[in-house]
């Protein structure tokens, strides 16, 4: 019996070690994709695109793992939450894992042609370090279930969404002087890294729902 | 015990139940989404994005029940597949909604101006064409776990992207004479229905998974 427990607290702690590993390995995914952006670099934009697959694959493991602990242990409560909102935080970190390989893929498509229009480095520069540091935060959140920090999380989604309302008046100002095709690479670009933002808020709140039991909303 | 049962069996009838509810609410958000679109009918755009609150809360709820399902009846096999695999694809359908509001959030951000340049509309209405038959597609593999509609299904998303890609090729062409306002329009739009698909399969293969058992791959 003693060992039956130990095998079930050990099978819920390896759901957070797993989703805090997906974190880590999205946090170097955002970083290097926005370095290949800022520096157009393919070798590295590549690394992004092929490191994905483990992303996925720890997602789709996390996943299999879930089913068999509700099915095997029957867990209720706060262990229940936690292996059920497991598998939609798995969902939302794989998800900004294909943000950043969408960031990469469009460098790997302008190369070797700039990805973005010089005079915008600075505001790329600065949704990459948001984006690295929120979902670091995101991290933290998850290992720790420090709820408090769920307000750092959202100070960061909030420069993101800021940069990206920047960005989308530059592009449609009278002084872009880029034309239509960087126009819409700006755009979506910088969409991209609004989306992860607002991925790294849900993971947030779901655990705040794994903590609280509050319903959780989106 | 029996009446435990008939509880139980009723249960999962209800997520199914719940889920096709939802692929009807989708389509219909899609299917108004894109009429407001090709109108620039302000009222129906805001219907939309009002109706969107209906959905989501269905979702909310039946991810609650999925939840409450798992714990007190400790579901295998199959059953187990549906409660979890149910939550994923109330998530992928409330995405699918979510892209419907975007459609029609644009709408209303252009409104008294028209959404898009005319000369795309017959793209656009065969875009809302296909993106409605996936979702009413979607709500019948749903349903009947008929894995083999799940090929009808592959068949409208590769409309989708095609399409995407033709308005892609269209905004970006010598000939584009709208600007760049519209040319980021154009892409979004594009990209949302585009996006729409995708989930649409997403959930195809969910389905699949529910019925096969075989591991789920994206």
């Amino acid at each position: 019996m003693k060992c039956m427990r130990e095998g079930y607290s050990q099978q819920l702690e390896s759901i957070t070690h797993d989703l805090v590993v997906m974190t880590e390995l999205v946090g170097v995914a955002i970083t290097e994709a926005t370095s290949a952006l800022l520096d157009d670099n393919l070798e590295l934009a590549q690394s992004v695109i092929d490191g994905d697959a483990r992303i996925d694959q720890i997602n789709a493991a996390l996943e299999e793992r879930c089913f068999k602990i509700a099915a095997l242990q029957a867990p209720m409560g706060t262990d229940l939450r936690l292996v059920m909102g497991g598998i939609k935080i798995a969902t939302s970190l794989e998800r900004m894992g294909d943000l950043a390989v969408h960031i990469a893929k469009q460098v790997r498509l302008r190369y070797p042609s700039v990805s973005i229009p010089s005079d915008l480095s600075a505001t790329f520069m600065e949704m990459g370090e948001a984006a690295k540091k929120i979902v670091f935060a995101t991290g933290r959140v998850v290992e720790s279930r420090d709820t408090d920090l769920a307000d750092e999380i959202k100070s960061y989604d909030d420069t993101l969404d800021r940069l990206h309302r920047e960005l989308f008046s530059a592009v449609l100002s009278d002084d872009w002087a880029h034309g239509v095709e960087a126009a819409i690479d700006v755009t979506l670009l910088s969409r991209f890294y609004e989306r992860f933002g607002d991925h790294a808020v849900t993971v947030a709140r779901r655990v705040i729902h794994i903590v609280t039991g509050e319903p959780y909303s989106k």
